[in-house]
């Protein structure tokens, strides 16, 4: 049951696509409070409420005890007092003795407190008087998070191939750096699907131009590189570099596509090309002609992309270093006063980013004039949708892999989101999980973080450790930034770890895919704290650190330095299986309770739930190579039962067809359990 | 077995008081490799050896995995990749099937790569040519240690008054925002014994000074509030102002008490009050005439001190600033270059603490001119010997409270340390729990970090559960940035929580203060990793998150935001009791293994080990209204034992004598375990 309620004049953000009427009546379960134009929104929090949701968030699966500040934000130093980071996701719910949740729809700043200020009291705060409010009610957190995820609409799918290992990193230069990075893998026999290129690959940071130099036949090398399996993924930036003659510059400056100043001229602020325009996305005109430029990659054979920079993050603007200018020019250094010291070094550090260049430019949303920072949140969005919209036409009945790093409920239809630049802690690879299903409850299932970490330098029981929770998101990319210490996986010694470890995900992709092709059909989350299937465990509802993935297991990683093992909970019995590669495990069936796992740093645990199985593949060098006829299975029995598992030709867009599920069963036959499927079952493990 | 080995001819440290000859023939356990005059040390570790030490540092109980660099630095933002924190402390030790610790006694910068490039080998690399290697071989860690303190000397004994909780904020302006702290704790029941006054109480933050506008009658003040049983404890910062007419800055100038630039000028370096100088520590009669100067405050009745910023953290320099000013005169706006604009945000943020101005700087060491950086890590070192020498003159048989931020090996003795600026994050509190131990490893008992977290904002679940740690550490002190959230216990509404949490730490004074004793007086540790006490118990060797504290008992604190609880660890089989306050506990006999203990938000839990007791005293609003005559006795036991609980005046130098000693047993008595002591027992609980 979802109530709606109409603030103001709400801009149009595309979050929604179920029609549903305003409600009549005042707002329930929320108090309101007016304030400045503003509203104020107020929730008694029982003791043991859990909070979910939010989507790209700090803090923990239960979101309490924090403030979050809804403001796409360039923030790669995720340390734990952050309040924005590069999403924006107003889903929550309150899980207890009520359950409800709130989905504040509003294209422009929202703060909640959820317990921060007041250890009981959940505030929401709009940034504006304009927004739409929808309560949700319903008998259980995933029955709220399905009713919300129906009324977001599908989430977007991903190829197939994108399950595939991909290896990125800032500083990829040239077709010989790319090929050395391939090679390296085949060489050691770590599988790969992808490489991705950064900002690295154009000339001068241009959109849509790709270094003749460094690249003198990209089409030429885009098949080179197909041949061997893999797939080249370039960055998108939303700027465009302002340079007299470089087309796309001159187009939308003809057309006048780019965001404004005050004065009604072109908005200017300073990213990686130097001096850039921004495109008006959130007009469609604009959306549908840059989104048209994607053809010079598509044309080239590249099936995916990444969006990055859209939120938009700007290093500095006209404005800033003029005033900055004066600010140190008009600066006596003589007085050797701290206080200005401090001022000036902020000064500086503050010109990225500032409120102030938000608040400095506007879009014209076919034909409303609105001024940016009351439509921020959109602009990322607004990016992935003109990029998903144009490769629908560019690749007709064919799947793209599109992912951005800025992001608003609604985006999540037209692409998925990496998690932005994170760093080489291994907090942020307990965050990293923690974020999953909340990502998911917003819509977000193709999604991770940079493995390894994206800043700092990565140890190798840091990144095999990673990789030991990176084989279960849909997203698995090693990302690093330049000038940190190289983390391909076979920089690291003994490589055999790293491939045994990425070859586990390779025999798991038939079951990861089919659990994330269920999951954006049937909206479900791929990623679900114990809480969520086992809702009357209340021991289950404190797990801050296991997630039940898909309908067969639960993933336990191992985020410790130094860990031999760790501590998990089972909600039931269920089977523990520690895999060393994808064909090396070792079996061990655990009671309800408590117990300590012990892995060894190349070693990952899974379970498998009571009644469940696991279809396993043999692994392959890259997807394509994938032999999906014959499976093994492991399965956790004490009666018969059936797993459907979904598979289809992971590249066109014929999918949700009945065809398209394969029945695997344990049937009980004169008091013994016995595996039967039409495929091929070359083993079956059973416990 | 302690082996002693001099490369080249070290600069003296004063970290070593036993006196070792030199050892003849190579040195083992390591191998040695010359590079460009310097030394690289190796030793190639076991998979399962835990190396233990290195004092005041990130990572884990266990060292491994990570780079570790010896330069005091004022790092106030610790994220996981810092490599230097406050203090120095180039002590470690492997623990494994061998057993040996290494001591690098160098004045200079030493880094330690403890597996992190290469996950088996720890690389030692000093930074000169010129230090002493001490080998340590022994039985055990815990022998190893006991070794090296016995070698380093007895650590710095504080008065008992400094067991109490103390209250601090840099921001306490004047007498009565001072007041009206300590107005709050009282009028709440919030026991408290010290109010701490940061940088704000001097005139300019000149040392030595009390703004004579804001504490008009400083000694009256003083005993104002020692008649309501709080200390004010003031901060003593390194730099000196440089202002004609003050009295500190005149004699230095006189006298060339200050450090020199190359031109032979006294060095200029921008901190608090702007221009300082930096008294030269390093020389013995500059350390008597600072000394000296802190008979101003002592003569107020002031009986403790914290010396700040003597890493010394520096702001600026003039010549960073010339260069700075030089870069931003030159730099051309109009490119829009973002490397450019880069470049010069890095330029103005690495104006503080640059290493080009360590060494631009030299010390006169009794006659002998040294560049500042190769004697970095002595300098706040001596700064707190200084005092110590000073205080022994002034307080004659009196003990006084000191502790300082920046430390080398050797300051132990003369004072603690806190941890130096950290955050109101939840992995701080974690880290403050790991760090106890390698702390006491190197000689620093009287210790703790900033409870509830310097920077950033403090939530008040954050400030319960790290209360629930710090009510363990000697120095228990809650300190937070100006510009942050309020953080006084008094601030978060239901203040009975805190009065309750505080009030056990109260009670628990005798015997935290007995077994802080008897680890100076018999270099032992106050907190010991489980594998000290059970170096045959695999799994105690990785608890990273529990302490043994004293004999009696073992730490479990909940640092996790939401928990309900933690797993624990049990060794041996032991005694939980959970506290509600001082007096309100909850009892529960667990059995050696794993278990998860719940402990609400205002419950701290705490094991008594098999046949030990843990004496309790009445709680009190202040360590002067302690009542040691009477107690209540909880134990753990199966047969009879005794248990010596340390006790003495709490305020002179009169320790160490047998007769500190009071006897508490458990006797069997007709098949009945009854308890006996000198003092009398009010109440036993037995188990």
């Amino acid at each position: 049951m979802i109530k709606k309620y109409v603030y103001g004049t709400p801009i149009p953000t595309d979050a929604v696509v179920q029609t549903i009427e305003p409600a009549e009546g005042p707002v329930q379960y929320l108090s309101e409070l007016e304030m400045d134009g503003k509203i104020l929104f107020h929730y008694v929090m029982e003791k043991d409420d859990i909070v979910y949701g939010l989507g790209e968030a700090m803090g923990g699966i239960n979101k309490r005890g924090r403030v979050y500040r809804s403001f796409c934000s360039d923030v790669p130093d995720q340390t734990e007092d952050k309040e924005s980071l590069y999403g924006c996701h107003n889903f929550l719910l309150i899980s207890g003795m009520i359950q409800v949740g709130f989905f504040v729809d509003c294209a422009s700043e929202v703060t909640f407190d959820v317990g921060y200020t007041s250890p009981n009291m959940l505030n929401i705060k709009p940034g504006c008087g304009d927004f739409v409010l929808y309560i949700i009610e319903g008998k259980s957190a995933a029955d709220i998070v399905k009713q919300f995820r129906e009324m977001i609409g599908r989430s977007y799918i991903a190829p197939r191939w994108a399950f595939g290992f991909q290896q990125s990193r800032w500083s990829y230069r040239d077709e010989d750096e790319i090929r050395d990075v391939v090679r390296h893998y085949r060489d050691s026999g770590i599988p790969l699907d992808a490489v991705y290129m950064d900002i690295d690959y154009m000339d001068g940071y241009k959109d849509f131009t790709i270094s003749q130099e460094r690249f003198p036949d990209f089409p030429a090398f885009v098949q080179e590189m197909k041949a061997q399996g893999i797939r080249l993924v370039p960055i998108i930036d939303a700027g465009v570099k302002i340079e007299p003659g470089y087309e796309i510059y001159e187009e939308g400056k003809q057309y006048q596509f780019f965001c404004k100043g005050s004065d009604g001229s072109d908005f200017v602020a300073g990213v990686w090309p130097g001096r850039t325009h921004f495109p008006d996305f959130l007009n469609s005109q604009v959306r549908m002609w840059f989104g048209s430029k994607y053809k010079v990659l598509t044309d080239c054979g590249v099936e995916g992309f990444w969006n990055d920079m859209n939120e938009p993050a700007m290093f500095f603007t006209e404005d800033g270093i003029r005033e900055a200018k004066e600010y140190v020019q008009s600066f006596d250094f003589a007085t050797n006063d701290p206080g200005q010291f401090f001022q000036l070094k902020d000064k500086l550090t503050g010109l990225s980013n500032r409120q102030k260049d938000y608040e400095s430019f506007f879009h014209n949303m076919d034909g409303v004039i609105v001024r940016h920072d009351r439509v921020h949140n959109l602009y990322g969005s607004y990016m992935t949708r003109s990029a998903s919209d144009a490769l629908q036409q560019l690749l007709p009945g064919k799947r793209f892999l599109l992912f951005s790093r800025a992001s608003y409920i609604g985006s999540h239809r037209n692409g998925g989101l990496w998690t932005g630049d994170n760093q080489s802690w291994w907090s942020h690879l307990l965050l990293n999980l923690k974020m999953m299903p909340s990502l998911n409850m917003c819509g977000y299932l193709y999604s991770g973080a940079d493995l390894g970490g994206f800043g700092c330098n990565c140890s190798r029981e840091l990144l095999l450790r990673w990789l030991g929770l990176g084989i279960f998101t849909p997203l698995m990319r090693n990302h690093a930034a330049i000038g940190t210490r190289r983390q391909e996986c076979y920089r690291f010694g003994d490589t055999e770890d790293f491939k045994n470890l990425i070859s586990i995900r390779y025999s798991l992709i038939p079951y990861l895919y089919s659990e994330y092709m269920k999951a954006c059909l049937h909206s479900e989350m791929l990623f679900r704290p114990l809480a969520f299937d086992y809702p009357s465990d209340d021991f289950a509802r404190t797990v801050e650190d296991q997630l039940l993935l898909g309908e067969s297991i639960m993933i336990t990683p191992i985020y410790e330095q130094n860990a031999k093992g760790r501590y998990v909970y089972l909600p039931e019995d269920m089977l523990l299986v520690v895999f060393r590669s994808s064909s090396v495990r070792r079996y061990q069936v655990m009671k309800k309770g408590l117990h300590y796992v012990s892995a060894a740093m190349n070693e990952v645990p899974l379970f498998i739930r009571k009644n469940k199985l696991l279809p396993l593949c043999r692994t392959s060098q890259c997807t394509e190579e994938m032999d999906t006829s014959m499976f093994e299975v492991i399965a956790f029995a004490d009666r018969g039962f059936e797993y459907s598992l979904y598979e289809d030709d992971g590249t066109t867009t014929a999918y949700d067809s009945e065809k398209n599920y394969v029945r695997f069963a344990i049937q009980e036959t004169e008091g013994a359990l016995a595996a039967a499927s039409d495929k091929t079952i070359v083993k079956l493990t059973l416990y």
